[in-house]
C-alpha cells in the first residue's frame, strides 16, 4: 500500500509499473452530537479505506473532508459541499487517476448524501472516460451491527451518531470522542422524511439517532474489520471483470 | 481556536455566538521531488493556519487536499482537480460560513496554481453574498527565505521542493522527510516560461527545483513563525476594515 | 381537478384563485420486455397521478414521459435524459408554478432512475424560492404487492416488467399489454450491482425481471387504488405542514 | 410506423434493423383563449407527426408536451421550460437517438418559442456527433390557410387561437374544444412588438389572435393533410442527400 | 452623443447624471465575397449605430466584431463566436450597464446569426434585473432597397455581401471595397434550407448572394441614412413606455 | 500581414496556404482617468499586436475591445466582461481558428484582468485541442520604462493611465489624448492591497496611478518598438518549438 499523502513521486512511479488501483474516502463535515467529532464520517470512511488499501496494495489518496450535508445544516458546524461540487471533484480525481495510468478507483463513502454525486460521477467516468468506478457504502455493516450492538438504530439502516458510529470513532480516533457527553436520542420521524426535502433538526434535538451510551473501541473494530473484509471481497468480484 | 476535524457541534455554536472568523488551508497533491511527499503543499499551508487560527481564535477548517496543479502532472502522483472545481468548492465553503454566521473567510494558499480559484471566489463572495474574504500567499516568506537560506532559489520567488519547503516539512512533519534523497537541481526556465502553457517535467528531471540539501528544521520553524505572523497583522489590518 | 392538457386558460385562472396544488407524474421510455409498452412507467405514474388529483382537486399537469433510463439503454427503444436534464426540466416546472401562483407541487414518480433529478430540484427549488415539492415513490406498493402477488419480484423493491408493473398496465391501457408474449425471468443479480456503474442487460436476457404471467387488471387496480390512497394521506400531512 | 409510446422494445429492435428515421412533435402547455386546450401546440404538433411517420414507416416518439413560451406567462396556465433547457431534452434524445442506431430525427415543431431550443440542437448534432436533424414549422400552413381561411391572421404568418389552430384541434381532438367560448380579438401590436421582450397579454385581453369562429373540423383535417404532405415531400429530398 | 471608445471617465459620469441610453453594433467576422471585407458587418451595425448614438445623444459602445456565423466557416477567414457566448458578452454587459446607471440599451445587430443570442439575453435582462433592451435588426431596410437596388435579393430580405451590403460599405469604409472584384452569384437554394444545419458553401461559390455590382455610396448613404431614422424612431416609442 | 478587419475571404485562403499564425489583442473598456480614452487598453495591445503581426506576416484579428475590468468599476465608464465569458471568447476563437488552418494563436494582453481567462483558456486548447496559444503581457516594458520615463510608477510594475501609457497612446491616437486634464496622484496602497477583492476607487481618487504629465509620443514610440521586438524574439522561440 502507499498512502500518497505521505508517498513520493518516485514511490507513485513505481507503484504504477506494477498496476495500481486507487481508494479514496469520503466524508463529511457534520454535526454528530455533542460527544463525536464534525469529521467523524471523513475518520471512519478513511479507517476503513486503509485497511482496504492496505489488502488490495493500493494506492489511499488523501480523503475527501467535505460532504454534502444540507440536511444537518440547522445544526453549527456542518458545512457543506454542494453535489455538484462533490461531482465535479470525483470527475476531476477520475481523470486525473486515469491519465496517470492508475486501473480504477474504490470510493469508500462514509456519507449517505455523497451517493448521488458518487454515482452520477462513476457513471460520466465509465461512460466518457472508459474508467472503472467502483462505490462502497459499508457493505456488511448492518449485519455486523445487528450483531454486537446493544441498541437499536433510530431507523433501520439509519446510523448517525449512534452505537455504530461512535465505536467506529472510538476505534480510529478514541481521543476526539466524548464519551461523558453521549446522550441518547430516538427521534419520531415525520411520515414525510423522505418525501420532501427537510432539516434534521425539524425533528431532531441533540444530532444523536440513536443511543451512543453502550459504543466501545472493540465493536467499533469488528465493524470496520468486517466491513473492510466484505469490501475487499466485492473489490476483487470488480478488479477480476476487469481482466 | 476550534479545530473544526475535532470539534463538536455545540462548541461551534458556542464560537459562532462570540463572533468566530474561519481559517482555511488549501494545498495540493503534487510531486516534490524524492525526499518530500505529495502532500507538501497541503501539510505547510495547514501548519500555517493553525499557527493563525491559534492567534486569531480562528476556526480551523479540515484542509483542501487538493489544488490545481497541472503543470507538474507529468510527475507520477500528481493529482489535480480543475481551477473551476477548485472555484466551486470555495463558492460552497464561502455560502455555507455566511449561512452558519462565521464573519470571515481566510484562506491560506500553499499552492501557486489555486491562485486563480481563490481570487475568482473571493470576489462572487464578494459581489454575490457580501462575504469578506482574504487569501494569503505566505507573506513574508520571501524576505525571511532570503535571509536564513544557504541556497538560492531556482527562480525568484520561485519555491518547490528546495531548502524553504523542505525546512517547512521538517518542522511539521519531519517523518516524512528523507532527507537521504534530497538532491539539488538548478534547471534552465525556457525562456517563454509563463508565456504558454507548459508542463514542468520539459524541462526538470527531479521533480526539484533548487538545493533543498542545507534544509533543517530550525529554519522551517522560523519560516512558519514568521509567515504566520506577518499573516496575523494583514489579517488583523482586514477584519478591522469589517468593523 | 383540472387536468391542464384539457383545460383552457380561464379555468386555470379560476382554479388558482382557489389556491391550487399541482400533481406531475414522472415517467420513462424504456424496455419492459416483450409484453408491455416502452411507456410503461409513464402510463403507471399518470394513472396514479390522476388518481391523486382527483382526490386533492389538484392540477394535473401532462406528464414527463422521458426519464434518466441509462441502465436499460443496452435494450432497443429505452431513450434517456440525463440527470442533468431532468433536474433543469423539474426546476422549470416549480419555479413556473410559484410565478402563476400554485402552493406546492407533488411529483409522482414511476422510475427509479429519476429519484436524483427530483430530489436535487426539490431541494434547490426549496432553498432557493422557498417553493414546496414532495416526491412520492408509489408509497404502500410494496405491502400491497407482498399481499396480492401471485409471484415473487426479482430483488427486493424491484419491480420491473413484473407481476405488478404488468398488472397496473392492464388496468390502465390493457390494449397495449401483450398477454402472450408475457415471459418470467429470474436474473441472477451480480454482487456488484448496485456497486458499479452496470448494464441490465449483462445479466438479464428478456428485460423482464420477474414473472408477469399471474397478471391481472384487477390486482392492478388494488395497487392503484392502495397507492393513491396511502399517497394522498402522506400529501394531506405534507399540505398541513404548509399552513 | 411504430408509435413508441406503445410499442415493445422487440419491436424497435427490429424496425432499426431496417433502418429507423425518428419523428419528434414538440408542443407547449400554453394559453389558447376560453375555447383551446393549453396542449393545442402539442395536439397539433403530434397530429402532423404522426401523418409523417405513418407516411415514412417511421418511429414516433412521445411528444414534448412543454415549450418555451414566456411571452405567454401573463395570461394563467402557461407553464415554460426555459429554451436552455429545451436544448438539453433535444441534444439527449439526438445523441440517445444516435447510440439506438436511427439514421435521423425529425422534428415537428408546433410552438414559435421553441425553434431557437431546436436550431441549436440540430447545428450542435450534427457539429458534435454527426447525427442529421431536420426540423419543420409546419411547412404549406400560410398557403393553405390563405386559401381556406374565412378569417384574416391576426398578424402575417401569426396563428395562436385562430381559425387555424382552433380547425386543427376540431380535427383531431373536438372533445377539447370549447366552441361557445370562441370569440375574435384582433389585437394592435406595439410597433415595437418583436423588437424587445414583451409579454402578449400587455396588448391582448383575451390570448386569443384572430377569429377562430369560422373554424371547422374540415379545414382543420384539410390543413393537417397539407402540412405533412409537404412535410413529407421536404424529408424526402432531406433522407436523399444522407444516402 | 459619447463615443466611448474615446470617451473619458469623468465625461461618461457627466452623461450618465443626465441619464444616458447605450448603443451596442453587434457585427461579425465573415467572408463577404472578393470585394468586401470580413468585417463588413461590424462595419454597416457600427455605422447605423454611430447615426442613432448621435441622434438620441446616446452612449456608442465598442462594437462587438465577432458574431455567431456558423454557416459560413466553409469559407476561409469567418471566425465565430458560439451562440452562448455571444449571450454571455450580452449579459455581462447589460448588467455592468445597469450598475453603471444607464437607463437602457439599444443593440444595433448587423448579423443574422446573432439573432438568438440577442434576444435571449434581452429576455433575461429584463426577467432577472428589469434592464430594458431593445434589438434592431435594420428597421425599414427591406423598403428601402426594394426602392433603390438595381438588383434584386438572393431571396427575400436575404442580404449578403451584394448591391445593399456593398452599397453600405462604400458609403462608410469606401477604401476597404474592391469594386474591380465584385461579382454577382445567384445561388439555388437548396428547398430544405432554414429546415436543416447547412453551410452556405455547399450551395454557394463566391461567398456573394446576389449582384454587388450596381452598388454605390450614394445608395448606401441612403440606407443608412434610412434605416437609423427609422430605428430613432422606434427607440423614441421604447424609452416613452419606460417613463 | 492581413488585417482581417479589411481583409476578404480568398485572401485569407491564400494566406492560410502558406501557414498563418493569428495575432489578437486584448484590451479593456476601462476608466483611465480625465485624460486617457476608455479604450486606453485596447488602443495599446492593438498598437503593439499590428507591430507583431507585421513583423511576422500574421493574421491581424479584431481586437477584444472588453476586459475584466472589475476593480475599476467603480470609477464611470469601466464595462467589463467576466472572467468566464473572457475565457468563452478566446476557447471560442482558438477552436475556430484551428478549424480554419491557422498554425497557433498569439496572444497580446493589455489588461492586467484578463490574465485568468487568457491563461485558463491557453491551457484548455492545449488539452483538449492540441492548439497552441502564447499569451504575452507586454514584455521588456519594465525594463524599457525605467530606462527612459522620467516619473516613477504608483507601484512597481503597476502602470494605469501613468507615463508609461500616456505615451503609449500619445504614439498611437494622439488626438485622444487630453493631455491639459493629465495630473499626478501616487496613491497609498491598503496593506492587503491584492490579499483581497479590492475596488481601486476605495484609496484612489482621479483613477491616475503615478505621473502621465512627462509623457511624450516619442517614449510611447520606444516603449511599442521595445515590447514588439522583445514580442518577436519570443514568439520565433515558441514557434520554433512547434517545427
Amino acid at each position: 500500500m502507499l498512502d500518497l499523502h505521505a508517498a513520493t513521486s518516485p514511490e507513485v512511479k513505481e507503484a504504477l509499473a506494477k498496476g495500481a488501483v486507487a481508494v479514496l474516502a469520503v466524508g463529511a463535515l457534520e454535526q454528530h452530537g455533542a460527544h463525536l467529532p464534525l469529521s467523524t464520517d471523513t475518520i471512519m470512511a478513511q479507517g476503513v479505506a486503509r485497511r482496504i488499501a492496505a489488502e488490495i496494495d493500493g494506492l489511499l489518496l488523501p480523503p475527501i473532508a467535505y460532504g454534502d450535508a444540507w440536511n444537518n445544516e440547522g445544526f453549527a458546524g456542518t458545512l457543506s459541499l454542494s453535489s455538484d461540487t462533490m461531482r465535479a471533484i470525483f470527475l476531476d480525481i477520475g481523470h486525473g487517476l486515469k491519465r496517470m495510468g492508475v486501473k480504477a478507483l474504490i470510493i469508500v463513502n462514509g456519507h449517505f448524501g455523497n451517493r448521488v454525486a458518487i454515482t452520477q460521477a462513476a457513471q460520466a467516468l465509465k461512460v466518457e472516460a472508459g474508467f472503472p468506478v467502483m462505490y462502497l457504502d459499508y457493505p456488511g455493516m448492518e449485519a455486523i451491527a445487528s450483531k454486537i450492538c446493544d441498541s437499536e438504530p433510530a431507523a433501520p439502516t439509519f446510523y448517525h451518531a449512534d452505537e455504530v458510529e461512535t465505536s467506529m470513532v472510538l476505534a480510529l480516533e478514541p481521543q476526539l470522542v466524548r464519551m461523558d457527553k453521549a446522550a441518547a436520542e430516538y427521534p419520531v420521524f415525520p411520515e414525510t422524511f423522505g418525501l420532501e426535502p427537510m432539516g434534521l433538526d425539524t425533528f431532531n434535538k441533540s444530532g444523536v439517532f440513536g443511543d451512543p451510551r453502550p459504543s466501545t473501541a472493540e465493536k467499533g473494530e469488528t465493524l470496520i474489520a468486517g466491513i473492510a473484509e466484505e469490501s475487499v471481497r466485492l473489490i476483487r468480484l470488480f478488479l477480476a471483470k476487469l481482466g
